[in-house]
């Protein structure tokens, strides 16, 4: 096992008001598969957001009913190796009509963590889910990258981060340690993908197995780009 | 629209400690999209539990992390017209070693609810997840019926039901007015087969194009129980 890397031991999931539950659970799923495996019963979550207050996700009756509790603040949350960034309408705060959608101090961690700061070192991964690349896109973490998003939103998300060259035939991208993954469901296939580097075999076979998660292993492969009709949108500045 | 049978307005997702996260959010997920579509907005979501606190997905440090908040106990929930189960270690509490996981109180619940009780009017569907079936198992409701589970633990998930005719081969099985899916991701391809029948094509396309699920439109296919290596299970008792 020495020629496969280590994997990350402390991963965070940031979390805001309107976030998307499909985006956060379907990569953190095969992470919770993952820890029942000798060698990985030590990994780490932390749940961050602006407070400790649960958050909801939505205003509708049915998405209100649907709390999730942060266990960390910005201000306490631990040195991380990896964080994950859901998407969900409520990052969308430069779409007109949403303007209330207020994520700049998320924005702003995301920055420090990514760069690393005061005592911090810099995050080893940084991988986001659907339009969850907006934080990336807008923390500047994408600027001069490869990256994706949802295919659904792809023109009008893309414009959140005008230095980054959008890929849209992608259910995944890794450019260096930046992990974008397109729409809701990919976020669980960019996690297995990472995985297949990182830990051996036959531990991600029984993943996969325990999900029965019918996994899409190329990350070309992505039949949502031709259904929503998009194509790569290319950096616009420098 | 009028061949469209109604969609059930009141939905109950029953939450105890040791659940599968993806179990629940999966089949939630499309319900979650499907809310935002006009004629749905009125979705109502009740999460269940024996008391209100906050729900543990387990012992690990990484699953301890991640607590759910129910909205309503079994005294306080109202009527409802769908009852879904995840599954999660959490429910196994026959198997050597698991004594501790004692969910007898929320068989009781699901035996009630699917019946009625009091004043409230028989469930008009109840829908497993993975091993969820065991709750529908021991609560009687398999009694007589085919039924499905996941299939890392088929043989030994069948126990819990003998008098239930377990199919190995499928992603979801359909019995009368109760759904058991297969493992884990299973309750999003059985959630949206459920919507077939009951929403709009164009609603369902959109759902599944957000949700940017790779989607499995047939029950029988259904490559997990050869993996898994299982048969049919037969019932023992009548």
């Amino acid at each position: 096992m020495s020629d496969i890397p280590s994997f990350p031991k402390s991963i965070g999931l940031l979390l805001y008001p309107g976030f998307e539950a499909l985006d956060a659970v379907g990569p953190i799923e095969a992470l919770n598969c993952l820890c029942n495996f000798p060698g990985y019963e030590d990994l780490k979550l932390s749940i961050i957001s602006r407070s400790l207050e649960p958050i909801a996700l939505g205003d509708r009756d049915f998405l209100r009913a649907q709390k999730y509790l942060p266990t960390h603040t910005f201000d306490t949350a631990p040195q991380l190796d990896m964080l994950l960034i859901p998407g969900g309408m409520g990052s969308i705060d430069f779409l007109p009509g949403t303007e209330s959608n207020n994520v700049d101090d998320y924005i702003e961690y995301v920055r420090k963590a990514y760069g690393g700061y005061d005592s911090y070192k810099p995050l080893q991964y940084a991988f986001s889910i659907c339009n969850g690349a907006i934080l990336l896109a807008k923390a500047g973490v994408l600027d001069g990258r490869k990256a994706t998003t949802n295919k659904s939103g792809f023109a009008l998300i893309a414009q959140s981060g005008p230095k980054a060259h959008w890929v849209a035939r992608a259910r995944w991208v890794v450019d260096g340690n930046v992990w974008t993954t397109s729409g809701v469901s990919a976020g669980a296939d960019g996690m297995l993908a990472f995985m297949e580097a990182r830990v051996p075999k036959d531990v991600l076979k029984s993943v996969v197995g325990v999900m029965e998660w019918r996994r899409v292993s190329s990350k070309e492969d992505d039949p949502f780009a031709e259904w929503h009709g998009v194509e790569d949108v290319l950096p616009k500045q420098k």
